[in-house]
């Protein structure tokens, strides 16, 4: 994409700014569902920046354009923003974000515009919060109780500006400006649904809409609104090909105490479909259509939904008189425990993934030896083509990380066409005198998701490189160990995993755990085992979740490391105390050997290498009957006891 | 007491209520200063109940008496209300405390009347959220918005009631309805204050003042209010005894960015006090001269206090149009932080009280063998007379808690003279065959604040009892060894303390770990290692902070356990790491030994081991040379390696 063409979309820009006398708009990387993985309709910020990073923010007015990402997308950034007039802006602690720099940077009587439908209530509540936030500093005395007015403002009117009397800086939602400028705009997907296959679905959409309609009574919610896809995914036992990596279906529903419709394209519902929601109790209606359902709502009503997975767009015909239950969906929470049948089944997942990996690492590591180039980008390729040949695969869970040295320094990192290293030099040596691979992959299978991170050495690999990589895996080992009181909140447990890398004066920057759908997406709420996160029961661990065991570390512009399994919360089976409660402990379901060969065996305790040999004594016999010949050889070399 | 005395009191207090056109009365157990230990003047709570636990709120309306209290007095609060009339009230996760009480169970219109002198602003919020809860559900408009200013309500006039327009619940604060009921309500005390032994200081008074000064510019505050004991004893290098255990005196201050005033009894101060105060640049007012001297703050002025440690009354004069900034005090995070000098100290005011507790536990052990009958409280004595024999001893730091088996099951546990056990029977064996005795105690010292618990075994002691030890121990190291970034918030730390109690499904009810002063109270913050707290930045872990490494373990009417020992926050003084931030790891202060004869040595591995064969080194090391005879012969036998 030339930066001409840039240029001229930020000029139209600036001038319907103009023509509709707006100060300044926001344009997110977010659709009306906000989705981790955007259609190409809502991807109205790659399309105005020429940026193709997943984190991104423009914020445009006549004198400025700057887009917001953060620390693993400057570089990328920086390159693909040069020469187009956008000034990359830093996401960091410390740093003003896109709110904050609005807030310092317009004045009383400026307009923001940003289209509703790529705004969540809470962002909203954010920018509010911003705002309000000036006029503090500028008038004291409406202070405090004002901007928390805002902040919980529930009923009111959604494409109102703000707080009009209050002469400040005000919000326009109601706006599409990017329609009359987008010539070629994408359709948005029409892939058709598919039913979740029957053997794999352990509880019928009837049943779960009872279940959440039991939660809906308890908070005494007439209406419930979803617009996050993978509640609606899992809600109805349907499953769709809207956007990449999660199986899910661009839709809405609404559900009272006696009625549920699913607001689709009527053209993805074929007549099995059909019956399949009918037999559930849930009516068909237009995608388009939830806005006008919501106008319906009278003031008896209360209408239940979550501020962060709800799209102001999406409330726009909505009378600001009706009362909200601002609160994570029931669903989340519901989605999050699998039942025995579904971990049965994820665990056949794992050995399927297993088995695929097994092939791909004898495969990839006997063509290395014979000397052939490999590049980053032929992992990825080589992984889908093992992973396809598994019963029940639909497509990767993510797009493949997989980093040589100081790409594997970059946790998402991703090889591109254009941008990726070689494992090996022409003359068959490893590129850089060898080092260290990381691999994050994942696949989606009708019988589970999978998400496993693995680092391989390539060539020589250095007694430092080892050493980290010890230490990694006791962080791991000292999580999979854990055993906790039922219900406590994950976050709680980070400091768990950390404490071996921490003893060592060493971190990471990201999360050491998030959940993980069940043929659904691959992040998933409500836990997550990261501290940056507030430990509150929402985040409580259950029985039946499943989660990743991630620790890593990263050198910069050297190499990464990252060791990755997802783990399932189960009860002590058989407590040898009951007097303190229950506990859960993690099952370990991933299987694929851990590189022993990079491991400083003494570095180890008695318990850390109990742990190692056990897990590959399971990995040895969940696989062994899976896999044949080379692939055969290798799991039981890597296998071996340390 | 005859419960027909409290049943008059009360009585009474009904009276005066009808008199007044109150509904129900609040009384909880508290001073002007939110303080841990309450002089006498303000134990209303237990002069009105007969109760003499040290937590209690007491509710009265017509037709009710309930008091509230926690888990650990509900056997001693059942007994000692038996009679009265008052009910007893479980203070417990799910049940209603007595503000949700009050709200649940009073009409709008309805009076409540607290002193505001024994009403912090922050439990004033709690009751006004609690009253406005129940008026959002009678009255849906109004709702969160309504709840929301009140919680920030910050200029207003505070002896008024709330919210009078709303018609709900209205809490009355500036009526004392128990001083003309109270015939012979003790004096406030009237200890003279002294300086805290110049060899002992390592920051002037007039240093520590331009220090907050500082933190007040920043935020723009032009006064600060201080009525926290021993923020003020701190700040002035001043002690006084006018409550047991915390060096403390009853004093307010307020300062300016140009003055400082100490508002406090002045027939304490004497000559030397008044030069010590004078040349920090602080005057003295009279202790009741704080309110009308915060009369005289206009609205130009910003004033900052600490919600949780200013009264509701000590404000009764306060304008309403005064502005405040609601914050932990800055002397709170100064205080936290010792410098190098003061650790000195403390690390020789340990080797004072390791001393003494060899030469308690020799003694101890010697009686016990010898056939002496001894109980709970002659371990107090005992201990008390050998602190006692230390230089720079003030006073213990707090009530010894000395629990032989079933007793020291109960965390908080005090024997009382009419409520202690014998740890040997009569004829010389040990009560109930043997067992564990739990002590924890400490001692004020000039040149430190000690806070230990150790357990020793007494006659035979079971293989249970000794795998619980064992298993508390594993925690302790646990929390000993671990390393963490500089900055971490500190409940963040506790999972890794209780992961080895988790392993085996065992828990404890308490905090792992409070902060302690410098000569000053043995529980202050705002860092503090519990779980259930929230992790926020306040409670940031700084090097210099000293806080108590206690985990503990409970079997109810059986034993108890827990070991605990002092640890300050020194940064890895040559870390091996650097590009990762900085890291605090724990120097444990704390030399006693710990008793190797309760610790199952298979339960533990080589890296805790070594922990235990260090300290104990360390211990003798400190300590051999501060005794001789009998207890450094019982020194030697108990630091053997394991």
């Amino acid at each position: 994409m030339t930066k001409l063409i840039i240029q001229d979309r930020i000029t139209k820009l600036r001038q319907a700014l103009k023509d509709s006398n707006i100060t300044a708009i926001i344009i997110p990387t977010a659709d009306p569902h906000l989705s981790e993985y955007l259609p190409e309709y809502w991807q109205a910020r790659e399309w105005l920046t020429g940026f193709t990073g997943s984190v991104g923010t423009l914020v445009l007015t006549q004198d400025f354009a700057g887009m917001w990402t953060d620390s693993r997308y400057w570089v990328q950034a920086a390159a693909q923003l040069a020469g187009t007039g956008i000034a990359m802006q830093k996401l960091q602690k410390g740093a003003l974000n896109h709110g904050d720099w609005l807030a310092a940077t317009l004045k009383p009587g400026d307009t923001v515009a940003i289209d509703g439908n790529v705004l969540s209530l809470a962002e909203q509540d954010q920018l509010f919060a911003a705002f309000d936030a000036v006029l503090d500093d500028e008038s004291q005395s409406e202070s405090e109780s004002d901007a928390d007015s805002d902040a919980n403002l529930t009923g009111d009117e959604v494409d109102e500006v703000d707080d009009a009397e209050n002469d400040g800086i005000r919000l326009m939602t109601e706006l599409d400006l990017l329609t009359p400028l987008w010539d070629a705009r994408p359709d948005l997907p029409s892939a058709p649904l598919y039913a979740h296959a029957a053997q794999f679905v352990s509880q019928s959409a009837k049943d779960k809409l009872t279940a959440v309609r039991q939660q809906m009574t308890e908070m005494g919610a007439s209406h419930h609104l979803l617009s996050s896809l993978d509640d609606i995914a899992w809600l109805t036992n349907l499953r769709g090909s809207d956007v990449d990596y999660n199986p899910v279906f661009l839709a809405h529903m609404l559900i009272t105490t006696a009625t549920a419709t699913l607001f689709v394209d009527g053209q993805k519902v074929d007549k099995n479909i059909a019956q399949h929601l009918a037999d559930a109790g849930i009516e068909v209606a237009d995608y388009a259509a939830i806005k006008s359902a919501l106008s319906s709502l009278t003031p008896d009503d209360l209408l239940l939904l979550d501020p962060n997975k709800v799209a102001v767009g999406t409330l726009s015909e909505l009378g600001d008189d009706i009362g909200m239950i601002e609160r994570t969906a029931p669903s989340t929470f519901l989605k999050s425990i699998k039942s025995a049948q579904d971990i049965e089944h994820i665990r056949e997942a794992m050995r399927q993934d297993g088995a695929a990996l097994c092939e791909f690492f004898s495969e990839f590591e006997a063509r290395l030896q014979q000397g052939e180039r490999l590049s980053e980008l032929d992992v990825d390729s080589m992984l889908i083509a093992a992973r396809s040949r598994q019963p029940h695969y639909v497509s990767p869970s993510f797009p493949t990380i997989a980093g040589y040295n100081k790409n594997g320094a970059l946790p998402h990192y991703r090889a591109l066409d254009d941008n990726f290293s070689y494992l090996e030099t022409a003359d068959g040596t490893p590129d850089g005198a060898g080092g260290l691979l990381l691999i994050d992959s994942g696949g989606q299978y009708q019988n589970g998701t999978t998400d496993i991170t693995r680092v391989v050495g390539i060539g020589t690999v250095s007694e430092a490189q080892k050493r980290d990589f010890t230490v990694v895996l006791k962080a791991h080992i000292a999580l999979a160990e854990a055993v906790f009181p039922e219900g406590l909140s994950a976050p709680l447990l980070d400091a768990i995993c950390r404490a071996p890398l921490w003893r060592q004066q060493l971190d990471f920057g990201h999360g050491t755990g998030h959940g993980v759908g069940y043929f659904l997406n691959v992040h998933e709420g409500p836990q997550g085992i990261s501290y940056s996160a507030a430990p509150t029961p929402e985040r409580a661990m259950r029985a039946g979740m499943i989660t990743s065991n991630e620790p890593g570390l990263y050198r910069e512009r050297q190499w990464g490391i990252r060791i990755e399994n997802l783990v399932v919360n189960l009860p002590v089976a058989t407590p040898t105390e009951t007097e303190f409660g229950e506990y859960l402990y993690f099952e370990t379901v991933t299987l694929c050997p851990i590189d022993t060969r990079l491991i400083q065996v003494d570095l180890l305790n008695t318990d850390e290498r109990d742990w190692l040999n056990r897990y590959h004594q399971q990995v040895l016999a969940g696989l062994k009957n899976r896999v044949a010949g080379a692939a055969l050889a290798w799991l039981t070399e890597r296998t071996q006891e340390v």
